[in-house]
């Protein structure tokens, strides 16, 4: 992996070791590099091709119009998002989440970095399945902790999470275990069966459970995607990580929040202050009228995610030389081997964005167990999904 | 001060050290428990009484209608932001600053937060300079480093930094010495002299000098109080925090700047992803529009926080009972002793309330040194300033 070059005579040489250590090769760079090839379609990123919707740009913009322009005092978030946030996910779970289990976040990285900087620190590990976002690793890597993968298995196209070679990954030094749901890149959803059996496992043994929701809405059937909320009790040591970015096409807005136990929430005010002293008011006026008047927009984005997987499928899916793994349960991503097992699809990647105009982000940056692999963002107009697969078949 | 209050029966029991001791009794809680008491002047907080100028929100506003909110790709900032941001601080400075020495950040707090987190870890230690801004320390604490407090000298009525006592209370385990210039909350500016001392000492001992320059604007003479940019090399291990907060009345916009060396750019871009992965696109609309077309409200936020000042010193200087320092030489605070020395002036702030209805900070909060002082925001119209004065004058 792509780490930085420290030249011993500059300032870099004087940074601690976990920023020097840190990866720089991340999908904005691959997508950089190819910034000059005309009529690419880019795939790489997990961002739709949707404009935020007009009536969540007007909120804001009215917002601005009132002179919301001073810091939001509350640092859990203004009190209107706060409430509304509580009432959105208590009525989409079937539970009844209280006001004080969430933090509003200056976007759902932000909401990473806070809920590993709760436990994490120099000396700890943390556990997280792969493949995996790998900003997720990053963010671990930066606490200072340890990033452990445990990868999940493909078996006859099927993504499956091992719970026990997970447990086993877990010793004395293990303060969370970290997975996203839809999994960020392969779909793969935890089931309830297995959000309970991990619910289990942290009150045996004071592990953090951190699930990472940030494509909950985006599940193919139900309105979202199965809940560690809808399994952990209130004073349980779980962390939900989740954003107004993928369903209602913010990932410019920077907004996300932050679900934990109650007795948390006081840590998290005084971190929030002293890391980003809040969320702007305009911004979370967005984010209170996506919650109040943007389901329309969340179900539609899903159908737009789904109808982009089915695209994939219906075309890759008559290519001798690419085998799919079954239908993603979620997500706004197709993720699939390219080369054959152990080789890296990077080179693949690289050449395909001259010889197909298709950009995709090389499965490798998701774990050493994909490398093979490469992800294809589908939440695109179906139309652009369904050119992008015929311009990969005929360059294979 | 007051910290957490861990209930061993809950999920706040299970979070690092430096979360469990972190102190809570901030600026944001005190103004909050005063919430129900009726017509307070609010002087609590860094934050003017002007809403962001209108063409800075306009251009905010045309940038969701231009659609611009996805994803800034590039980590350091939109391209037409960190230029103008390197044309600005050159023209503003007198020297000339590469494109490559800033970084954008969602706050100034993310700055600070992001410029301790480079050289800061468990078992290190940083020296910062007081009376200081609490978050400074809280976020020094934080990383899991030693916050070491060295206190300015207040001598007939004038603020001054002992170097020699600074330097002394460095050792093997510190990497950076950190401080506000204007001081947040006393006035006090490094001079030249002193910053160049600074940077001669950082050469002798790779020790970071941190700058926290978000006053810069705010001086009494001159278009910015001197900044360590005009003494840091390059490559030096100099690092400034930044804002459009304060004199562009943009606190809720949630927007700043870090400058660093060339070559810690790479670091700052890999932390910004997986940190906080950037900055919005429409903010930062209003943050290029601010620096463009801006400069007569950063000077006549200037002439604001001076006339507050004035209406201050003029008012209470009168008082026997209290001995106001030399006029600030920048910043938006009058800070004065209001208790007998060594008593902590926290009951008579608290007391003023609702006695006075004017809402002061006690000094305790921005270290020990100052307990028996008082912090009062200026950057108000100069005639509810001068009411304050009044009001507290009848109360004392």
């Amino acid at each position: 992996m792509k780490r930085l070059a420290i030249d011993p005579d500059t300032a870099l040489a004087h940074v601690r070791g976990a920023i020097a250590d840190v990866e720089t090769d991340n999908i904005a760079l691959m997508a950089e590099k190819a910034g000059s090839i005309g009529d690419v379609i880019r795939l790489w990123y997990g961002e739709s091709d949707v404009v935020t919707p007009e009536p969540i740009r007007r909120a804001a913009k009215e917002s601005l119009d009132r002179g919301e322009t001073f810091y939001v005092p509350q640092m859990a978030g203004h009190p209107a998002l706060a409430a509304e946030l509580a009432t959105y996910q208590s009525e989409l779970h079937g539970l009844s989440l209280g006001i004080d289990r969430s933090t509003v976040t200056p976007g759902g990285m932000q909401a990473v970095h806070l809920a590993l900087s709760l436990m994490l620190e120099p000396g700890a590990n943390a556990v997280y399945v792969e493949p995996q976002w790998p900003n997720i690793r990053h963010s671990i890597h930066l606490t200072g902790a340890e990033a452990r993968p445990v990868a999940l298995d493909l078996v006859d196209g099927r993504w499956s999470l091992d719970l026990d070679r997970l447990f086993d990954a877990c010793d004395a030094r293990t303060r969370a275990i970290v997975f996203s749901t839809p999994s960020n890149p392969c779909g793969w959803c935890a089931s309830h069966d297995e959000l309970e059996a991990l619910v289990d496992f942290s009150r045996r043994t004071g592990i953090w459970i951190v699930s990472d929701e940030m494509y909950s809405r985006l599940a193919r059937t139900g309105r979202a995607a199965p809940s560690l909320l809808q399994h952990a009790g209130d004073e349980d040591l779980a962390l939900c990580i989740n954003g107004f970015s993928k369903a209602w096409a913010m990932t410019g807005w920077r907004v996300g929040w932050l679900n934990h136990p109650a007795s948390v929430a006081p840590a998290f005010r005084a971190v929030t202050q002293y890391v980003n002293s809040g969320t702007s008011p305009f911004v979370q006026a967005g984010a209170l009228a996506a919650l109040q008047h943007g389901e329309e927009y969340a179900l539609a984005m899903r159908d737009r995610c789904m109808a982009g997987l089915d695209a994939v499928y219906e075309r890759l899916g008559r290519s001798n030389s690419i085998r799919l793994p079954e239908m993603p349960e979620g997500g706004m991503y197709a993720f699939f081997p390219l080369a054959p097992e152990g080789e890296d699809a990077r080179q693949a990647c690289l050449d395909l964005v001259s010889k197909a105009r298709v950009g995709l982000a090389p499965g490798g940056m998701f774990g050493k167990s994909t490398i093979n692999c490469v992800r294809m963002c589908v939440a695109r107009d179906p139309e652009v999904v369904a050119e992008a697969c015929d311009r990969l078949l005929a360059a294979l």
